[in-house]
């Protein structure tokens, strides 16, 4: 069937189920895949209705089901949260117009209208996720101060949506290895909707790494188990895992050095490459690459999550396995090589004699 | 463009690529939403030429990203391996014709062959894992008695790829929750392709639930962030979190009971129902329950996750936390109610008074 004339039939239906629950429900989840801004509507009008608790169990598991879970996750990270209210403080005024990308629960929107902005704007993607802000809005009497669109920031125009370039560009869409959620292409296009001397938070951002020893390596590629040799499935291995920050199980092998800096504000073009960093071996084995990220939330306040035992972030480190384990004197220099393709980042040491980029 | 032109168009390019890997690259990532078993064959074909490090990088990842992450953990269960070896080891002769259903590593259908099994297939939806499965196979010297079909169980054509019913139906199919894998219509298909006297591995599984109190539970909602209120988003929190079985939070707080069980050799049909479980309190308050599975594997051989400090499994623990703290006294009955849908599974403690299914 025609995919329009699907939805007619199923709006159609939708109007026939009137207040039966259990009837909107499945019309909800026959458009989840193709309307989900539609399904998602459809799911809190069911949730509104108090219905029996096994149709409000599959409404909020639908809405549920849309949402991944690090929303739950980022708001705990208390030092991300203080780095960026500071920074909206000193950087909005009554005459301020903000654009925030990525409403999320919509906190750095609220922090931005808090601090005085004029007008605030943010966009969000997830028709749930932006179904809930807009309940976080309103329950923090924001509803009419914050304008929440309903859109991939791709999709603003700059003029219809944000009536003009805008002052204070916020958004917090980086990843573990930083560019992972798409942050490049985005900051790119939004570079441009800023005044001249408009801010962007944060600013810059700079993929880090170290050498680094795990006695946990080894556990996540597969060797014989009962008996059958399953080490070619590892062709299938993720390159990196996540560590806590906090882990006591890593323990860093080397100085610290930048190995990707990305200059948000500049707009970019941030094109794929390879790119080397330098660090200094303490002389002890390493048998991976530890990978953090360093924000620039403005010119002056950082945000770093360099693991150490104790410490804490909503971003996790990155842990690469070298293919052997890797033995240089203390104050040998070590060549770490990276390579993004705006998405994608992927980390090694290079060979001996491996000039890289 | 239409899709066939489309893929005609790159496959021109990818002929003219011919031995240039950063050519064929780019034509692998055009294909891989739309064609990704061309798309993992491609990435396979440069991996083989031992390109650039940077495209090797992203031939990797192709496969790497086509492939969820448990496939390294569940090999490493040894009690849910040898449970199974046992159980083919008993239920093979030579005369066996056996389906193992999700080949993953292979493992399964390996165990199978060398339990002397006279012919085995083995089916694999995943375009990446098959293949890597195929390297498995070959790695252990099973390519030519293991027959593995790129397909999903509900693409098998029973006389043309199986030529006819089997004696034996094998597969690791289950979730944490037992069903959200899909495992349930998989079954009721799977079923009829059994002989009259077929034995069906695993046999049934039960969903087993018991009331638990967790210090943690209240981790994950969201509160006050900042001086906001950010409780409004926890309608998108999920209804469960998982936790490792051998956690030392989970301190289970009642008997346990069988929730739901499922009779997987009956062929079903297995139909959305709610069922409830009566738990006998021991007189200290909970904050959730606790869910985890059993499995028949044959009609002696069992396998289950209940939680318990310092037990491990390749499944974890599901946790559903209760809207209030649950006060009963010792020796007290409380119904615990759970709806399914075939692929999700809904858990609740029945309300005062409230008679559930």
């Amino acid at each position: 069937m025609d995919r329009a004339v699907r939805h007619e039939a199923l709006e159609i239906i939708a109007g026939q189920a009137g207040k039966n629950p259990a009837a909107l429900m499945h019309v909800a989840q026959e458009m989840v895949e193709t309307r989900p801004q539609r399904a998602v509507a459809l799911a809190i009008e069911i949730l509104a209705m108090t219905p029996p608790p096994s149709i409000a169990a599959a409404a909020a598991a639908l809405l549920k089901d849309m949402v991944p879970g690090w929303h739950f996750v980022i708001v705990r990270d208390d030092a991300r949260n203080s780095a960026y209210d500071r920074a909206l403080r000193r950087a909005v005024t009554p005459q301020s117009r903000v654009l925030d990308i990525g409403s999320g629960t919509g906190l750095l929107a609220m922090m931005a209208a808090r601090a005085g902005a004029g007008e605030v704007f943010t966009c969000e993607q997830n028709a749930a996720v932006a179904a809930a802000a807009r309940r976080v809005l309103e329950a923090n009497g924001f509803a009419d101060r914050i304008r929440l669109i309903g859109k991939h920031s791709s999709e603003l125009d700059l003029d219809r949506d944000l009536g003009g370039p805008v002052d204070v560009l916020v958004s917090e869409i980086v990843s573990n290895n930083l560019i992972g959620e798409g942050c490049l292409p985005v900051m790119e296009e939004a570079a441009r909707w800023l005044k001249p001397d408009g801010q962007m938070i944060p600013r810059a951002g700079t993929v880090r790494v170290a050498l680094v020893w795990s006695d946990t390596a080894e556990r996540e590629a597969m060797g014989m188990v009962e008996g059958f040799d399953l080490s070619a499935f590892n062709m299938l291995a993720a390159a990196a895992r996540r560590y806590r920050v906090g882990d006591p199980k890593i323990d860093i092998r080397s100085s610290s050095a930048d190995l990707m800096h990305f200059d948000f504000r500049s707009g970019g073009p941030f094109r794929a490459h390879e790119a080397r960093a330098a660090v200094v071996a303490d002389g002890r084995p390493a048998n991976g690459v530890i990978q953090w990220i360093r924000l620039n939330i403005d010119d002056s306040i950082l945000y770093e999550n360099r693991p150490a035992p104790g410490t804490e972030s909503c971003w996790a480190a990155l842990f690469y396995p070298l293919p052997e384990i890797l033995e240089r004197r203390a104050g040998e220099t070590v060549h770490i090589l990276g390579t993004h393709d705006r998405v994608s980042l992927f980390i090694r040491v290079a060979a001996a004699g491996e000039t890289g980029a």
